[in-house]
């Protein structure tokens, strides 16, 4: 298997951006991508491009790229997994520049989530995307449906809401200094726990904001890495994990078996273990959820992630520091990109760019859970080969 | 790059199954694919699948195969690319197998079209997935948008409206002998030019019907191939070509540059020409769209495709057989299941067991071009290595 570096990787801003769709998104934060490829890309050295988003805005989603970055002779794969698309689109575009097919691959994430006008099918897609024949009914939507976990978690384990707030403390705190985060501004436990209940046990602050944004990755062949880089980061690990959909089929609600899998196939492909992660993006689309992904990505034994967060390991210079861009949390969550604006986190981390650069990061994972809790999707990435 | 072979092929009847989901539709296709594999297939081989789906009618994608095939433990990437899917399903698939990542993949396609209830967000998907700035608002759904190009293409070539009658014709007569077609009956030139009018110069025979249906294939690496078979089809050529979405950037209205594009990329990667194909599926939706597509494929010279079907050449029993399944103007077309299912003729014709079995068929092509006429797939198989 021939081994894959990312050379390049840079987002928009992420935050409700009324006057733009995502033909604007997208060029931009190809843009930004480009500008961070040490020694300059052409455009016409990019042979294929994998393209993550959720649901139709604007129009053919392939096409989208063909149209707003003029690259037409590219073959364009959209990759559509639930709040896992972005990793996914990861795995497929290693997939493919691994087999061989391709040297120099382009992956784009974006969504909009946000609109000013009714085109959109996110909110229809987001309410279908369930069991029709039992959640859906019985009005599992996103937030109902991680409540049902976090709830069961927090009767089980010794976390609280306490704990649960101290995430997204944590969280909007790291992303103070992300001139790419949506909501820059701290916040107390006290306001946490005061703020109006979205549904047990999330109040508004324990959720993420809706966004709208863009990421982008270049991959290329380790044949051709030295044509764009002296300081690649290379793909250690992909790993995509499945789950039943419907919630009577979920055997155990206090973690994510997809997590647990993806994770697995990820450390597996690098050699590596959970101890070997030096920093972390986590999928925090609610806080509780951030905690139980401790446990399953196997940074925390069971029922003993509050401990990191008491602890202050997983803050800012602790000792295992997660979501130091702010998470979706606090940098904010445009589904299709956000798997890969993790990626371009770490990216800065193992260059040693962070805007909180984490001392001597070798090793960094991203995480994402989605779907009917039933997807998750893990990258390792590392400064070393 | 590791070879890939084909080792099981398996689809539904494609009609409008008004009782039937896609939770009821996928199994049945996967049941048939494995009913196809020589040696057995134990479902605990399957390491990971690509799930090709336009969108969705009843829940989380890629959560149908694990809440209806019980594949609990493997990773599932819904591709989606319009009518392109199938075929980009089994590119992607074919990547993941070659780079090593993977031995055994399933692939699958399904789409439900014809939904008895209002939950499918099909038909908004259908129109919304154009440029929203001109084509949309100006009513370019997928029967105006082709009927520009071939209204054009008329103008321009010797081909008449005779002559796509008699597509038409060719494909319902091919579908007689197949048991999963949709339209088994004879047509004649004068019923389709008499018939209602959908969008000049499409009369309702000249169209495809809206069908319901999941076509399955497995992918193996060449180190495993003989587990499973010792006739197996190899994955020769995948191709994916893209063009801008909207119609007054689109240069010529006569050929579609996807189709050149990804017919290029298939050929190039199985080391053949045009000349070589004993057998290919053709993406029919619209009858002159077979015609302008053997130019694109390279079958015939530029304006005269109309010479390949007043001769027979691509008739069964012809010089270069096409849609001899019955093509999607027949045999029917669930998007996403189209391009998978043309490979499972292909299987078939490659292993002699086709229903209107080729002689001596070496070589075939499966070909899909959809969204805004801006994506093409094309799938070359071989019996030989």
């Amino acid at each position: 298997m021939r081994r894959v570096a990312v050379v390049g990787a840079g987002m928009t801003e992420f935050r409700e951006h009324f006057g733009l769709g995502i033909k604007d998104l997208v060029p931009r934060a190809v843009s930004e991508m480009a500008a961070t490829v040490d020694k300059g890309l052409d455009r016409a050295d990019i042979q294929a491009a994998w393209f993550g988003e959720l649901t139709t805005s604007d129009g053919f989603p392939s096409g989208i790229l063909a149209d707003s970055l003029g690259l037409l002779d590219i073959p364009v794969t959209r990759v559509e997994n639930a709040c896992a698309t972005g990793n996914d689109a990861v795995r497929n575009a290693t997939y493919a520049v691994a087999s061989g097919a391709v040297d120099v691959a382009l992956v784009v994430g974006a969504d909009k989530v946000r609109e000013s006008s009714s085109r959109s099918t996110f909110w229809e897609w987001a309410g279908l995307t369930r069991d029709m024949a039992w959640d859906y009914p019985l009005g599992l939507v996103a937030p109902a449906n991680f409540a049902l976990h976090v709830a069961r978690y927090l009767h089980e384990s010794p976390a609280t809401r306490e704990h649960m707030a101290m995430v997204a403390v944590k969280n909007h705190k790291h992303a103070l200094t992300n001139p790419k985060a949506q909501l820059r501004y701290e916040i107390t436990v006290a306001q946490v726990l005061a703020a109006p209940m979205v549904v047990e046990p999330f109040g508004l602050l324990d959720c993420t904001p809706q966004s709208d944004g863009a990421a982008a990755l270049l991959l290329v062949a380790e044949d051709v890495v030295d044509r764009y880089t002296d300081r690649p980061v290379w793909v250690r690990g992909v790993g995509l994990g499945l789950d039943r959909v419907m919630h009577q089929h979920k055997q155990d609600m206090t973690t994510f078996p997809p997590t647990v899998k993806a994770a697995r196939a990820a450390y597996t492909m690098a050699g590596i273990g959970p101890a070997d992660i030096d920093v972390a993006e986590v999928h925090d689309c609610f806080t509780g959820v951030e905690l139980i992904s401790y446990e399953d990505l196997g940074f925390a034994e069971r029922f003993e992630a509050h401990k990191l967060v008491e602890n202050g390991d997983t803050t800012y210079g602790g000792s295992k520091p997660v979501n130091v861009s702010g998470g979706l949390k606090a940098k904010g969550h445009p589904p299709g990109a956000t798997g890969v604006a993790q990626c371009v986190e770490l990216f800065e981390q193992l260059r040693g760019d962070g805007h909180n650069q984490v001392d001597g990061a070798r090793l960094g994972l991203a995480h994402n859970i989605g779907g009917p809790t039933a997807v998750s999707a893990v990258t390792i990435l590392g400064s070393e080969k």
